[in-house]
Order: C-alpha cells, then sequence, then structure tokens
C-alpha cells in the first residue's frame, strides 16, 4: 500500500449550527466536536452535503472554516469542502484551510457546468491540490446531486500520479463495481471512503474499511457495532445493526429527507437549528411525533451520547 | 417464512440461440438445459433481457416457450417472461407457459406507457398471475431498461395478500436498502432474487440467497465458488472470486455490452449466433482479441464446462 | 422537392376502441373513419401512442389492422404504426399492412434496447421498410416515451439513399431547432409531420406544414382555423386559437393525462371506453365535471361534429 | 398590462473576460458596453451562463459587478445573475448590485440542493427581492443546467403579489406550452424573456417580445433583422435569418459547446480569452478552420460591428 493515509472507521459529516434567524452559530463548534470525538469519530467533514457548504455565503465559508480550524482535537481529521463550481474560489478556501489547520481539503465535481470528461475533472482537481499542497484532496462524488456520472476507476486511473498529495475519493453513490475497484486500484493506493450510511454493510463485504456520514453524527455507536460485528464475521448481527440504521433513513425519509437530520440532532441534545431554503425543514408540530417514531425504533440505544450532560443543555 | 418456494443458488438466463442469418435456432435448447444443469444451475429464465424477449416476434415468443417446456430437466426451475407491454399478450403467454410446463412467469413493468405508481403495476401483475394461477409469478424489477423507477419494498406492501401465486422479485437494481428490506418483508415471505451479477457479495452480504443471471450462462463454478467462500466465511477469498467477475463484466464493456455474452458462450462450446438489432455486435475480426482477453483472466479456469465435448462440436 | 407525399393538414391518431369489459371494440370503426373525414382529417395513424399500440396483443394488432384497411375512405391516408421493439413482429405487421391496403407504416425506436446511434436505428427502419417496399415508412420520434433521444437531422443523414420508401418523420419531440434542420434536409425531401398539438403554431413558424396528433380526433375545426389564420398571416387570431389548444390540453393534465383523451371523444359522441392498464383512467364520477370545464372553455364552438346525430347515438 | 417594464428587443448576456493567464480582465468592460449598444442592445445580462457567473470566485463576482455598475450607458438595463446556490450569498450580491447602479437581478433555481416545489423557489427569489427592493428581479429558468424543472406557469402563480419589484422570467427551456401561458399570466403582467437563440422565431409566434442570449453578443444584426422579418409577416425570410442562427448555433456545437462563443467575439474583434475549468477550450489549432467555417455561412454580413476599429485593435 502506499503511504497515503488509510481512513479506519468513521468520519462525519457535520451540522452546520444556525441561529433561529438561520444565522451562523458557532458557539457550539468546539462541543460538538468534543461529542464527535467522544462517540469515536475520527474525522470530520465540513460544510458538505449535510454541512449545508453550498448554502453559505463566501463569508460564512470562511467563519465556518476558521471555527473548525480552531477546535483542539488532535484526534479528528479535519477535511474541508472547498469546491464548488468556482475553480478561483475553491484555491482560496484551499489555502485557508491549510493555513487554518486541516489536513485535507475534498472537491466536489462542478455541478452547474459539469466535467464533460474525466481529464477535465482532473485538471479542475489537480490545480486545486497544488494550491495548499500541505494538506491532502479528497474528491467528493455524489453524482445524484451534482448531475456529474463519470466512471471513478476512470477518474483514478486519469489522476494516478499527477498530483501527490491526492488521496482519495468520498464516494456517495451506488455503483459497488466501480467502488470496488477504486479500493483495488494501484494495489489500495488510495483511501476510498463509502458514503451511504445505509447500505454500510454492502460496502464493506466489497472492501470498504472508512466511511463518511451524516447518521455517524448522532448514531456513532450503531455503525461501530455494525463495523465490529462484520470484523468478528458475525454477519447476522451486523445484517441486524444495518437494518437499524435503515429504519433511521427511513424516518429521514418520513419527515422529508435530509433537514430532519437536525432533528436527530436536537434529540440527542445539541440544537444546530434549521436547514436553509431551498430545503423545507419538518414542521414543528411533527417534532413529537418524529420522537415517537425514535422511540419505536429504540434510537436512544444506539444514540451517540453527549459527553457532559450540563453541556447539552447549554447548548 | 412462506411456503412460497426460496431458489437458493444461480438461475441462469439463457441466450436464445439464432442461425447465422438470425432466425430462431431451437435445436440447441436441450443441450443448453443439460448443460445448465450439469454446471449447477437451479433455474431458467427464458426470454428475459439476455433472451433477448422482446426482440422476438410473438410467434417467436411462443416457439421458444415450447422448445423450452419439452425440456425434461427437473432440476431445472423453468421461469418464462411474459410481458411486456400488453397485459393481453402477457396473459397469453402466461397461459401458454403454465400449458407447456413451466413452474413460474416473469413481468416487468410496462416500459412505454410506464406504470405511475406501485398500485397500477399491482393490478397489471395480478392480471397475469390470474391467468395461470397454477404458476409463480415474479416481478422484474430493471428500471435502467424499463424507466419504471418504482419503490419495490411499497410494491411489495402494495400487492401483498392480493395474488396467491405471487412468488417474489428479480431485483436488478442498485438500490440495496430497498432490496434488504424487500428480502426482510413479511418474515422474509418473498422470493427476492438479486440480478447484478458483479456485486453480487454485496448482496449475499444484504441477505440475497439466490441470483438470476446472465454470466452464470458460462461461469456457474465462478459464482458457486464465491457463494461457498461467502458462506465459509472467508471474506477475503469471496472478494477475490467478486473481482474475476467483475473482470469478466468488464470485458463485457469493453466489446459493446450485453452482445458480448453470446460471445463468451462460444467461447464455452455453444454457439448461441448474435444479437438482432438494435444491439450491435462485435464485430467478427474482434473475436481473436477477445479470447486473448479471456486468457489474461484466466477465464478457462471457472468457466461453465460443456457436459459431452462431443456434443459442443455438433452445435 | 422530392417525389415523396408531403402531408398538407392534420393526420388524426384514432383512439383504439375497447368494450367495458376492456376489449377489443372494432364495430364503430368504420364510422370513426367517417367521423374523421367529414371534420376534414387527411390521415389516421393507427395503433400509435392515442391507440394504445403497445397495449395490444398481436392477435389483437391484426384485428386491429384489418379492421382499419377495411374502411373505404380514399380521402384518408392510413398509417400503422408497426413497431416495436422486436423488429421480426415489426416486418410481420408491415406485410399485413401492405396488404390491408394502408399507404404507410411508422416505426418507433425500440424502446426496451435503445439504438446506441442513428446508423442501429437506420438499420432497424430499412428492415421494415424493406418488408413492405410497396408501403411508406415514417420513423416515429417520441424520446419522452421511447427513452431514444437521438438527433434526427443526424438519422435523416444516416437513412437518406438507403430506403426509397422511406417518406420522414412524426416529430414528437421539443427540439425545434432539429425539427427545422430536418424539414429543409435535402431540399425538403422528406414529410416532417409535427406531433405535439399544444404548440403547433410554433412548429409551424418553423415550417411545419402537417401534424399527427391526439387532440385532432376531437377539436379538428379549432386546428384548421388555426392553420388558415397563420396562414392568412393573423398572428394575433392564431395564438387565440392555439391557446384554446392549450386550454385543452391542460384538462387532459388536470384529469390524469392521455386516458382523459377517451372522456373527450365520449363528449363528441364517440364512446371509446377505457385505456388498457398500465395508464389509469379518470373515475366515473369525475365525468360530470369534467364536461363542466369543457363548457368554461367553450369546447363545443371547435369540437370535431359527428356527421349524423343518429349514427353517434348508436355507438 | 402591468408597469413593470417590458424588454422590446435584445439583451446579450455578456462573456466575462479573461486574461492569457485566466484572472479577470476587465479593462475591456466599458467598450464592450459600448460595443452592445452600438449593436442595438438593450440590456447586458452580466454573470449567467454565458458570463461563466459559477465559475468567478465571490470576489471576483464583486470586481465584475463594479466595473459592470461604473459602465455609463443609460440605454442599456444592467441585469445582474446573485444567485447561486447560496441565498446569503445572493442576498450580498444583490446589495452590492443596487448600490452599482444596476436595474436588476437574476436568481437561478438552486442547483446543488434544488428546491422541491415551486413554492421553496418563489421562498428563496422573495428573500432575495426584499433584499434589493429597489431593483427588478428575474427569475432564470434553465432547467438543463440546474435540473430544476419545475412548472413556469405554476411558479408565477405562486410568487405572484408577493414581491413587488419581480420582474418576470428569462426562460431558457423548451416547453412552449409553459411559455406562452407565462406570456399570457394576469393580463400580460410579467416580462418573459426568451432565451434560447436558434429558435426564437417559434418563441416570437407564441408571443415573446424580447430575449437573453448569448449569440446577441455577435450577430445582433442578424437578429435584428429576424424580428423586423417576423414583425412585417415576411415568414419566409424570417424563417431564412432563424437558419442563419441555427448555422452559427451549428458551429457552436461543432467546436465543442458554449466556449466557442469566446472564438466568435475573438472573430469580431473583441478578445475575451477563453473560459475557465471545467469547460474545455477549443484548440488553438482549431481557429483558422473555425474561421473558415465563419466565412461558409457568410458570417461577417451579419456579424455585430466594432464601433471604431481602433478599439477593437487595442483590446
Amino acid at each position: 500500500m502506499s503511504n497515503i493515509p488509510k481512513t479506519e472507521g468513521l468520519v462525519a459529516a457535520p451540522f452546520t449550527p444556525m441561529l433561529a434567524d438561520g444565522s451562523l452559530n458557532l458557539a457550539p463548534i468546539p462541543q460538538y466536536a468534543q461529542f464527535l470525538v467522544q462517540n469515536g469519530i475520527k474525522g470530520a467533514f465540513i460544510g458538505g452535503s449535510t454541512g449545508e457548504g453550498v448554502s453559505l455565503s463566501f463569508p460564512e465559508k470562511l467563519e465556518l472554516l476558521q471555527a473548525w480550524g480552531q477546535v483542539d482535537a488532535p484526534d479528528l481529521t479535519k477535511i474541508m469542502l472547498v469546491g464548488g463550481t468556482s475553480l478561483e474560489e475553491s484555491k482560496l478556501l484551499a489555502q485557508e484551510a491549510g493555513q487554518a489547520g486541516f489536513q485535507a481539503v475534498a472537491v466536489l465535481a462542478p455541478f452547474y457546468f459539469k466535467p464533460a470528461n474525466v481529464e477535465l475533472l482532473a485538471r479542475f482537481c489537480i490545480q486545486i491540490g497544488e494550491a495548499a499542497p500541505e494538506l491532502g484532496l479528497y474528491f467528493y462524488h455524489i453524482p445524484a446531486l451534482t448531475g456529474a456520472n463519470l466512471s471513478m476507476i476512470d477518474f483514478l486511473a486519469c489522476i494516478d500520479g499527477r498530483l501527490p498529495n491526492f488521496y482519495g475519493i468520498k464516494y456517495t453513490h451506488n455503483d459497488l463495481m466501480d467502488f470496488r475497484q477504486c479500493v483495488l486500484f494501484g494495489n489500495q493506493k488510495y483511501d476510498i471512503l463509502w458514503g451511504w450510511d445505509e447500505i454500510y454493510l454492502a460496502a464493506m463485504a466489497m472492501g470498504a474499511r472508512g466511511a463518511v456520514g451524516s447518521t455517524f453524527n448522532y448514531a456513532a455507536p450503531l455503525y461501530y457495532d455494525l463495523m465490529a460485528a462484520f470484523q468478528a464475521g458475525d454477519l447476522e448481527k451486523a445484517r441486524q445493526l444495518q437494518d437499524k440504521s435503515i429504519a433511521i433513513v427511513r424516518i429521514l425519509g418520513k419527515y422529508g429527507g435530509i433537514a430532519t437530520g437536525k432533528a436527530f440532532m436536537r434529540a440527542v441534545g445539541l440544537d444546530c437549528g434549521e436547514f436553509r431554503l431551498p430545503i423545507a425543514n419538518m414542521p414543528a408540530e411533527q417534532y413529537a411525533r418524529f420522537l415517537d417514531d425514535l422511540n419505536a425504533i429504540d434510537f436512544h440505544t444506539y444514540a451517540s451520547q453527549m459527553p457532559i450532560p450540563a453541556i447539552a443543555s447549554e447548548l
């Protein structure tokens, strides 16, 4: 294997806390980081889909970056999503991330003008990576949102050897044949992180060792149990745990999708406010019913735990 | 569990043999069946995507149905794909399949006018199933070709209890969360068959016990080894075998896709001719290079074996 | 210009009459044809989307073909949609159409396996055309239903000169740049018929001289007024008439889409029954409200007229 | 009609000039504006698709906004595209545009998280409009790039009466039935601008009176001739002129698409550099062949003219 760091375990994609008026709420970020670390989370993927990076203004993105940069958590790998449709802005953010103490940046395929082929995507990533050569760079593959449905095994073959700090892919797509080939590429050279929590077991069977996800924010113990059962060869237990993860994702869908994640955070004691437009939030009057649904799936038995109850009540 | 039969193992989706002029070649079908059985195949899914059912005329479909119906192979479950865009024609074919000795029929979502919801799809399936009540009925879910991308867990909930001879789903789609829920539905009531050979390992991790596929025609030993390794808990070996399956599927893609399957059949000794329009076949001059590619992946070490060489040379 | 016949005016795509039990109702077809002719319709496009060709069994398709073939209406050009996903079946139907007195056949792009390029589509059409060389052949371009979204100007360039009886295209797509180029191709060599009734004015501006549509079944006078206003240079009147057509199409959408067309037929006095599955029909209790909506848009002032009221009541 | 200003004529979507190193080149903007005005252009749509707004960093967007804001051209309506996926950033840019002397802003549907319905889109637009109430606001409908394919007539009905400075829609989509209804909405209350240059004639037939486009940058005389022919009732001439527009757009496609627009600008004497990644530019060695193609379609006879040759050579 290469000397590229390989993530073993879970990277959370934190929500971006907002105040009631919809403005950024940076105060809870140190506690948020502590909460993640104490639940075993290895990394934080800042400003991604879950983190509403695309819904922040550029100045807000810089503020968020600074706030996470100041987090003192040596065991937490910090990854900043820097792009984005604009190569220039992505480079600016990558440089800021380097100065602020991040270990890596992540890059989406540009999603207005889509790259027509893997070579154009590789050039886009290379220029960003060269702007912050001391940081690792991950490509964040999520074609359902970007519309850029390129083969990742072809992309790896294209970028390989052209960007020394290229680390790998956050793979949020359901093409497990392509994923498997990426895992194997170059004698397992790259860090290929799985990005669909609800079928993590399938991806582990195909070789995944690490994952980035949103439900890891509030249900990390569940997924570590899942990984342990899988590694112990107890497939039946692993399936049952994956089924609990599926039950969580069904509740996300039932209450409208991604925004429901912040309701889960509130349920574990860390109020992150609401999602911004154009995303619709769960109507307030549904929250009680949502909590009932959490009880019905025994959510509390595998939810992430607030380290010190006193802190949670302050937030 | 229900008393619906559960498939343990591999169902092949046979190619439909054609003569050089493109007409049906029914003569080899008995040997084809024998070949499948002797390679451990449990069932034959006739007239599916691999079998070019949609490319046959109605009279040809009846001929093909009769030919497979006459196959004397008690250990081979025979399933006929009967639809199709026309409910009436599907019912006619289902009745013929019942008289011809099939055990089950399969139904595609109508793919010109697509069903707008699972209720319309359920009614479509129920009417066909009621036309041949002595046969099982499978729904064949392949939204990449039909354009009917409905939730299968919602479909099961909709059809459940309304068609006694409804057996389950041939699931050829990459939504493993939906698949997993279908496997579990009603205390594992239905026979949910996996349909993407190249990621069968992922599906087994999510609970698949049987599969329908095209590469099982010519590489059954590989997949039985894969299943055995998986069941023995030897995940690393299972991955290596799945990687060989992926290598096969990459060669399919390299030479143009589905039609390359008939080249694989020729390579194992059963000439099925070519695919019909609108599908493009591999140019004849590429066949030698294709064989080189098979050697490069050691295809012969896990290919299906002709039972008696003499028969193969006759075909 | 070439000696290929050029359609000036309207071709209707007749509904296929059904009895209350959903079976074919061929008895009204002679009156249906008379009704079309007396409302100025120049041609009948049988078994298309409106005619539910894909929802008929092969034997039913032959019956429908025979029934329309026997229609004695010298001024009505009869076109049979023969395909379809199966080249063989399309050829059989084309030959039957030739013997039954049709003037032309039409061919869809195969819509399960889609043609990967215009050459494969051209070969598909050519073989059908050669099976019935005495008939004209139209390609029916409707990518929203077939999923075969190929450039028609490239297709014309590809098939040109290879099939003497190739007549042109029924163009049911919104790419008016492509359409315009097809109209001009080869010094206006081919008969390029427009297929979206609700924006026929736009297509006439781009050079359309004829059209095939479903609303021409029951609102032919409206469209002839529209054509007359356009040809007289009275654009404002043409727009107002097109707006009435849009109002009709909005009502189609309001009551569920294509099946509402048969409710329009009932309203003009020709009961064609219902659409078959997988299409949903308007619930019976909505029909009164539907008639109110027709009154609200003054539908009766431009609806097609039954030639002899006595006949209508018989149907 | 309402007192919302109605655009009669052409609005150009200027390219954003770049230097050879890919950085912004703001110096030519005053001449660019003069060039547009002297060719009859009524407005400038800044930072749109043609202007690569999504490819600029936020600081660059502000620079571009200032540069166009300082343009002294009373007859040129200045419209700034301010969004964008981030509501907050769009509001900031709208406020800047108001201070900088723009007359209106334009808003894209957010294109990473897409609005699930017209209500969410309306709220997004309303908040931006309220941030700059002295400016008009246009919604820029281009679902092929945003993936937000909502009905515009439903959107108008939803936003109507809720934002006093809502002006209308830049309609870059091929649904001419929806477009026509938007034109008519509220007694022609809103300014509905057409956005597909190559079929402007079709849109005029359906009621378009103004348009925003990229080819108006370099071929304005052609389109004014087209409009004049259409208004004079000379449809045959109008078609011939539209055919010349189609010939231009075919050349755009032949050389790779949107980036070829900057080659057209170079050909008329205003070097705007190249497009940024992820868009591919025409290889330099093809430029001579491109110029030959321009000659073959007599491009120079209807191209926009540089006001003073001396200026062009300076640029």
